[in-house]
């Protein structure tokens, strides 16, 4: 039995759909990572962004700009419904042409101000359609402007530990998965060292949803102890107008493949729902040059050999 | 009769392809661009790279990075040919399916670095099918990130100047078409104040190609008048870090465009012909900020009415 939820302050307890009990799940992790990051940063303070849309839903953008350890830090949330499944879905899913919706997602990327910081993004989302179809879906993924060995294979190992705490396929089917879809195919490059991506984690009734939704708790409650150790690494290291340059075009590459290449954008432009929030994954500056081919042997050339699929887990 | 061409420089003169008589036009305007904008800015040195992909075809893109006047400008012409008409055209002209095509086209993008001086984007281009089809498209536009009436009249007159020369139905036309494709519908903005911009210029016989080729090469005779004299107005204006803050939020705009929207930038990635020059049109730094609001009654917020379709033509 699904734990009940006073909806409306009113001391009326009522049971919870399963979408809303994703989305207080998601809520209650916003304000955690929230106080983590403003905590971390020390300088800058979130700005939180509730919106509504009619018809629709709404969510809760939480934004922390120019502070001293991130150039962008951004957490959001979303819980929204509809009469008829939106046609991104329908083309995978043609049997849930017309029926009604509900959907519910975190997101969070983080645009740390030292170069040899890495980015990173993490989202989780929950599909509700009719009473009888669900699935969850998301993932993390690291982006270094520089490469450090250690950096990318602590990220893997601490998510492979999550994903085998549950199940011990899904770390070597989510990594082949993030590896393909976190990528530039015009540059044939990933955008990172990649991570875990699942995009159809579903079963039957509710005891299939509770498993899943627990796997998805401990996937949220991943995200610092994958990527904190390594911005603790990085976050003080010197750097200069060459690193920060370099930051910069290694940002244009993240731009590119989050408005050129990423599903999510595309749809989340099109349906319109919150532009701001859809945006927000866009790094602060970033920069275009003509043919950027850095020199060999240099650190800035060592990044290619990172941005190829490989085993990290294993590696070390 | 169409003139002849010392292809290989050994003296013997063809004849040539249409599609060669208007790639000669489109190097021999790029070399003329090139000189007047390296002159125009001073400080900077065009560097020019040709490149050439086995069965496909080749170009020569020419670039200026970081000078005094232009952050960046770009000249790129190439000329493509393929046994097989791309998938992007086809979906438009199905009965071109499986036929032979030559494609060349000249683009020009300018991104200023003062902020009072727009950005100006300019494309020429000739498809051809087999023997016996061919059209022009292109277009020019323009995108201020402070709005002067002025500079919007003088464009769009100089425009519909060199439109009513040839067909007095053109500028009415082209200018609705640009208003239309050149806009962040997700934003409910234009790029900029629009120009001309079109798809399909065709006819019947070697009369009307020599006749359209006449239209092509007085456009591009156009673009400097177009633009030249409202760079010089505004090139050298004061300005501080408000100003350029300003103008790296609009240029996150053209990035959201390019990437995002255009159809152009999209087809040039997925044909992966030459990534470089394909995303040559971004500008060299942009930028973007959550939910940027420009407070009312400032310079910042006067843009917003550029950014709807008007009729420049007319006003003032």
């Amino acid at each position: 039995m699904s734990p009940g939820w006073d909806r409306d302050g009113d001391g009326e307890v009522r049971d919870m759909s399963q979408a809303e009990r994703v989305a207080e799940l998601f809520f209650r992790e916003q304000r955690r990572f929230i106080d983590a990051f403003a905590s971390r940063d020390g300088g800058g303070e979130f700005r939180v962004a509730p919106w509504e849309r009619a018809h629709l839903g709404g969510g809760r953008a939480g934004i922390l700009e120019d502070g001293d350890v991130f150039e962008r830090a951004g957490v959001n949330v979303s819980l929204v419904h509809g009469t008829q499944v939106p046609e991104s879905i329908v083309e995978t899913r043609p049997h849930t042409r017309g029926r009604p919706f509900t959907a519910t997602g975190i997101s969070l990327v983080l645009h740390p101000r030292n170069p040899y910081a890495p980015s990173v993004h993490a989202n989780f989302r929950y599909f509700g359609v009719g009473d009888d179809e669900w699935w969850f879906g998301g993932g993390c993924d690291l982006t270094p402007m520089y490469g450090f060995d250690e950096d990318a294979v602590h990220f893997h190992r601490t998510l492979k530990a999550w994903c085998d705490r549950h199940d011990p396929s899904w770390y070597p089917r989510w990594k082949a998965t993030c590896d393909e879809y976190f990528s530039l195919p015009h540059r044939n490059e990933m955008r990172g060292v990649g991570g875990v991506f699942f995009d159809h984690l579903t079963g039957d009734g509710a005891t299939a949803f509770d498993r899943h939704l627990r796997a998805v708790t401990d996937g949220l409650a991943t995200i610092l102890p994958a990527y904190l150790p390594i911005l603790d690494r990085r976050h003080a290291m010197p750097y200069g107008e060459r690193e920060r340059t370099w930051q910069l075009v290694r940002r244009g590459r993240y731009v590119e493949f989050n408005l050129a290449c990423d599903r999510g954008t595309r749809f989340g432009l099109q349906t319109g729902a919150n532009i701001e929030a859809v945006l927000m994954s866009l790094p602060p500056l970033a920069r275009w040059g003509f043919d950027v081919r850095p020199e060999p042997g240099t650190p800035e050339s060592e990044v290619a050999r990172f941005l190829q699929p490989r085993d990290w887990a294993r590696a070390g």
